[in-house]
C-alpha cells in the first residue's frame, strides 16, 4: 500500500514512482509506434479507403465502458472486501482479549492468558501467510510455545488449526469452571467471526473474476487502441498520436490497477499491507494486556510504500 | 472455473480455448456475412436510401449500454453470491466441526464426532449434486453408513434431511449431558447457516433473470448488429466488415459469458469448481480431526478448467 | 415466472409469448404512424424548418439513460427482495420445523409437532394470499383445524395472528417443560425472522416508486418516441420509421418490464411464482416430517409459466 | 405519499397534480424565454461568432450525467432505507408484543400487558413527531397514563426515554420473577433493534447530502439550460424552444424529485406516509391483543396524497 | 458539515462560501489561460494542424466518465459509513445506558452507573480526537476520574483502553451477583459493537483510494482540460474561454469534493461533524440517567459549519 503524504496537484500530474505508469510503458511506446505510422502514411492510405470515423469508436467505446467499469468496480469491491476482512481481524483479536481477560475469573497476569494472546497474534500471522504463501515459520516459533510451533508448520491450514487451539483453552477453561458457559458460548461467537475473516479472505484468493472476462476486456482495449489512429488521423492529424497514447494510457492504466486490486493479498504497490495490520494486532494486543514497550510500529519503506 | 496461471498480455490477445470465442464463432460468420454483403452491394443500395447514420446507432446503443450494463452485473452478482454461499459452507463446516470438538465432553477419537464430521462434509456433497442434478449416491456411499446413506438416496431434499440427522446427534448429545444447553443452541444456530446456504443456492438455481429481460436484450443485440453495416458503411468503407465484427464479437460476448454466470453450477468452463470446493471442505475437516493422509486436492484439468 | 427451458438463440429472436412485445403492440403502431407520417410529409415539412438533428437526441438520451437504468434496477432490486424473503421463508420454514423435532422432548409422532408444522404451512399461505389480495379460506381450512381457521379467516392481518399461534405452541411447551427456556429463544428468534419476511412484503406491496419518477418517466419516453422521425428523416430516409420502432421498442418494453417487476407479488407473467414456492415449502416440512406421500410440486402451466 | 390507483398509459402522459411540473413550472418559463430570445436574435447574433455545437453540450453532459446519476440514486437510497427503518418498526412492535404475551407469565389480560403494548405504540408516534417536528403532547397524553405524558412531553430525546420505560418494564418483571433471564435478554434485544430504528432516522434527518454537492449540481444543471439554446439554434431551428424546455424539464424535475426523496420525513406529496404507518401499528397491536373494534386506517385524502 | 438552511434555488447559483469554488479558482484561471491563447492565436494555428475534434474529446469522456463516476461514490460511499458508524455509537452508547440502568440491581443513582455513563461519553471523544489527531487530554480529564484520565492519557490505542475499562466493571458487576451472566453477555455484546465502530473508523482513517486511481483521475482531469480549446475552438469560437472554464469547473470540483469526504474525519467544511456528535451522544446519555440541565448543543459557526 502506498502511503504518499498529500502531494500538491501540480506535483501529482508528473509522479512517475507508484504510479502504474512504468508497467504499461513498453505497450504505450508499441501504440505511440502505430500512430506514428498512420500519421505518417496518411497521404498514402487514403487510396485504399483505410479510413475510419470517429463515430465507430464511439460504437466501440460503450461496450468498453461497460466492460471498464464493471472490471473496476468489482476489483475494488474485491479489495475494499478484503481489507474489511482485515479490519474485522483487528476488531476480533482486540475483542477476544478483552474478553478473555474481563469474562473468565483467571488473574490478570495468568500464564493462559498470555498463551491466548499469543495464540490471537499467531492466526493473524499465519493467515498473512497463507494468503502470500511465504513460510509462517518465523513468526510461529517467534509467538509460540516451540512445540506447538513446530506442531503447527507442517499442516496444510494452519489458521484453522490455531482456532482448534483457542477453542481448546476456552473448553478447558469451561470444564474446569474458570469460564460460565454463557460466557464460553460468547467468546466461541467470537472465534466463528475469525473462521469468517478466515474464509472470506480465502475465497478471494482462490476465485479471481472469471477468466473469460479478461480475455474479452484486454482484447477489446488493445484492438481498440491499435485502430484508434485510423479513426483520429482526419480530424486531429499531427496530434493524432498525442491523442492516442492518451487515450491508451487512460485505459490501459485502468484496466491494470484493476488487476493489481483484483488479488491484493500480494506484495504490490496497491496491495494491501498486512504486515503493518499484523504489527497494528501485536501492539494493540500487547497494550491492552499493560504492555508498556512495545515492537514499533511498520513504517513506509522507499516510495512510500508500506507492505 | 478456469484457474489459467497469469498469461503475458501479449499472448492473452489470442487466447481460443477458455474465451467465449468458439461458442459465438458461427453467429460472427453470419455478422460478417451480412456485413460484406453490404460493401459489395453498397453501390447499388445507394439509390434506394438504405443508409443509416452512424448517430442512429448511438442512440440504440443508449438502450443497450443499459441492457447489457444491467445483464452483465446482476449476472455477476448472482454468481458472486453463489460463491460466498459456497465459502460460508467451508467456513460453517470448519465452525461445527471446532465446536463439536471444543464443546461437548466426548473424548476426541469418540466414534460420534466422527459421525457428525462425515456427515458435514455428506451435506455439502449432497448440496452440490442437488446443485448439478447429478447422481450423489456414489459420495452418500462413501461418506456415510450403509443404512443411513440408502435412506437418503431415496429423498427428495436431501440436504434437508442431513441437517436433521446432524440435529439429531445435537439432541442425543443435549439429552445425555454430553452438552450443555447453551452450547447445544450455539451448534443449532451454525445449522441454521447451513440452512440459509442451502436454500440460498436453491433460489439462484431456481429463479433465473426474468425471461423477458432475456428476451429483450437478445433481440436489441441481434438486431443492432445485423443492421450496423449500413450505419458504417458510409464512413468505413472497407474496413466496415473488421469493424462490424469486433462490435458483434464484444456485445456477444458479453452477453454469453452473462448468461454462462447466471446459473453459476453447472460444468461449463466458468462455472464454479463445486467438487474442488467440496474436496477442501473434506480435507480441512479431514485435517482438523487429526488425520495425517488427506485425499488430494482437486487439480485442474486440461485446459486449466477446475470443476 | 417464466420457466422456459433454454432457447435456441436463434428462435429466440421470434419469440412472442412470454415476451413483453403483445402488450406495447398498440403504442409501438402509434409510433409507427407518426414516423410513415414524418416520412411522407418529408418534402414539405422542409420549408417549415421542422428539422431536428440526431445530437439533440443525444442529449435528451442523456436524461433517459439515467431515468431508465434508475428505473430498472430499483424495480429489479424489488423483484429480488422479494424473492429473497420467500426463499427465506422457506429456510426458516425449515429450521423451525428441524428445530421443533430435535429440541423439544416431544416424541416424533406426538400431534403438537404436527399442529405447529400445520401451522408453518399456513404462515407461507396467508402471506401469499395477503400479498395477492385473494381468499385464504380454502387453504386455512384445509391445512389448520376447524375453529383456528375459522377465527383466522376475519382477521386483518392473518400472518402475524399464526406467529401469535405459533408462539403459544412455545409458550406451552415451555411452562410444561417440554423445552427448555434457551431452546425455547432460539426457536422464538427464527419467528422474528418469520415476522421479518412478512414485514419485508408487506413495505415492497404498500410502497411502490415514488409517483413523480413514475410519470417523468413515462412522460420522457413518449415525448422522445414521438419527435424522433424528426431527428433520423435526414440521416436514416426510408428507414426511419424500421429505426424509430426499434428504438422505441426497446424503451418501452423495459419501461413495461420495469413496471411489471416493481410489483412483484401479482399473476403477471413476470411475476413470482409464489404458489410454487408455497407448495415446495409444504412438500419439505411433510419429507422432513417423514411423510413419503407428497401433494404433487407445481408445473409450469402453458407458455411455461409458473403461478 | 401518492398511493395513486393504476392510471392508463395515455392519460399518466399528461398528468399535472401529483408530478412535479407545477413546482419548477416558473423555472421553465425562464428557460423558455432565453430560447425564444436566441431563435428570435439568431440572425443578428451570427456576426458576433455566438455559436456553440451541440457536441460542446455532449461534453457537458458528462459531468451532467455523473452529477444527476449519483444525487439520484444517492437520494433515493435514503428514502428507501428510510422506508426500511419504518418497516422495521412495524415488524420489531409487533414481535415485541407477541414476545410479551408468549414470554411472561402474565394473563393475557393483565393491566401491564395493556400498558407495554400502549407503548409501543407510543414510541411509533414520537418518533414521528420528533423526525417531522410536530407536537408530540395529543398522541401521548392519547395512549399513555396522564402523570407518564406529562414527564415525557418536556423531554428533548422522547423515543428514547420510551425504550426507558419499556426497559424497566421488563426490568420489573424480571426482579419479580415474572420472566425468565434469557426471554429478559430476548426482548432487550428488540428494543435494542428499536434504538437502531430512531438512530437511523436520526441520521437520515440531520446529515443532508454534502452542501457542497447541492451548489455543484444545481448550477451545472441551470447554465446548461440556459447556454443550450445556443447549442440547438442552428440544427433544430424553430424547434429550438421546444427541446430546450423539454430537456430542461427532465434535468429540473430530476433534480426536484431527488431533493424531495433526499429528506423523506416531511409532508410534500412524495415524502413517507408516516401517520399512516404509525396508525398501522396501533391497529395491528390491538389485533393481536384481541381487540375486534380497532380504529380506521388512514385513507389517501384529495389528490390520492397519504401522509 | 455545512447545515445551510434551505436557499432560493435563484440565490443557489450564486453561492461562494461553503461552495467549492474558492479551492479551485486558481486552477480554473489557469484554464482559462490556455483557452484564451488558444483563441487568440488560432488564426495563426490553423496552418501547423493543431486541430482537434470534439470527437476525440467524447473519446477521452468515456475514461473520464468511469473515472469520476468511481471516484466519486466510492469517496461518498465512505463519507456515508463513517456517518452510519458514528450514528451507531449514537444507538450503542444509548442502549449500554439503557442496559445498565434495567439490568443490572445497582440503585438509579448509584455511582457506578455515573461512572460507565462518563466512560461511554469518554469512548465517543476519545475516538474524536484519535481520529482527528487532537489533543484528548481536556475531555479525558473533564469526563474522567483524575488517576484514570493520567493513565489513559498516555496509552496508543485510547478507545480500546476504554472498552476494557468498560469491561471491568460489567466484571465485578458479575462477580459481585450484580447482574446476571446472561445480561453481562448481553451488555458485552454491545462493547462488541463499540469496539466494531472504532476498527471501522480507523480502517477509514488508514486506507485511503489506492493512490494509483488518484494520480490516474488528476492526470487524465488535467491533460483533458488543458487540450480542451483546441478541440473547442473551431465549433465555439469566441465562446471556447467559457465553455472550457464552466467544464473544467465541473470536473474539477467533483474531484475536489471527492478528495474532501475520502476522508472524511478532518475539519474541512464538507467532513462530518464529530464535536457536534458527541455533543450529542453526552446530552442524550445525561437526561436518560434524569439530568434536567443539558450543556448546549453544538450550533453552527460562521458560514453554518458545524464541526
Amino acid at each position: 500500500m502506498i502511503v504518499h503524504p498529500p502531494v500538491h496537484w501540480f506535483r501529482l500530474l508528473f509522479a512517475w514512482r507508484g504510479s502504474i505508469l512504468p508497467a504499461i510503458f513498453p505497450r504505450l511506446m508499441l501504440v505511440l509506434s502505430c500512430a506514428l505510422v498512420v500519421v505518417i502514411f496518411h497521404r498514402f492510405t487514403q487510396g485504399f479507403g483505410l479510413q475510419l470515423s470517429v463515430g465507430a469508436f464511439s460504437l466501440i467505446g460503450l461496450a468498453l465502458a461497460i466492460f471498464l467499469g464493471f472490471r473496476n468496480s468489482s476489483s475494488y469491491e474485491r479489495y475494499w472486501e478484503a481489507r474489511k476482512l482485515w479490519g474485522a481481524l483487528l476488531i476480533n483479536a482486540r475483542s477476544l482479549q478483552r474478553q478473555a481477560m474481563s469474562m473468565t475469573s483467571l488473574p490478570a497476569d495468568h500464564a493462559e492468558l498470555h498463551e491466548f494472546s499469543q495464540l490471537l497474534q499467531a492466526f493473524a500471522y499465519a493467515l498473512n501467510h497463507q494468503l502470500r504463501c511465504t513460510d509462517p515459520r518465523s513468526d510461529l516459533y517467534r509467538l509460540l510455545p516451540y512445540p506447538l510451533a513446530k506442531e503447527l508448520s507442517v499442516v496444510r491450514y494452519i489458521p484453522s488449526m490455531v482456532l482448534v487451539q483457542l477453542a481448546q483453552y476456552l473448553s478447558v477453561w469451561y470444564r474446569t469452571g474458570k469460564i460460565d458457559v454463557i460466557l464460553f458460548q460468547s467468546m466461541d461467537a467470537n472465534l466463528n467471526h475469525l473462521s469468517d475473516i478466515q474464509g472470506g479472505c480465502e475465497r478471494i484468493m482462490t476465485t479471481p473474476i472469471p477468466y473469460a472476462y479478461s480475455v474479452l476486456i484486454h482484447r477489446t482495449i488493445y484492438m481498440y487502441c491499435i485502430l484508434l489512429p485510423l479513426g483520429l488521423v482526419d480530424s486531429c492529424g499531427v496530434l493524432t498520436p498525442l491523442i492516442t497514447v492518451f487515450i491508451a494510457y487512460t485505459f490501459m492504466a485502468l484496466e491494470n490497477i484493476a488487476s493489481s486490486l483484483e488479488l491484493p493479498f500480494g506484495f504490490e504497490p496497491n496491495d494491501l499491507a498486512l504486515n503493518a495490520i499484523c504489527r497494528t494486532i501485536e501492539r494493540s494486543l500487547l497494550e491492552m494486556r499493560g504492555e508498556t514497550t512495545l515492537p514499533p510500529a511498520c513504517l513506509p519503506q522507499k516510495n512510500y510504500i508500506l507492505d
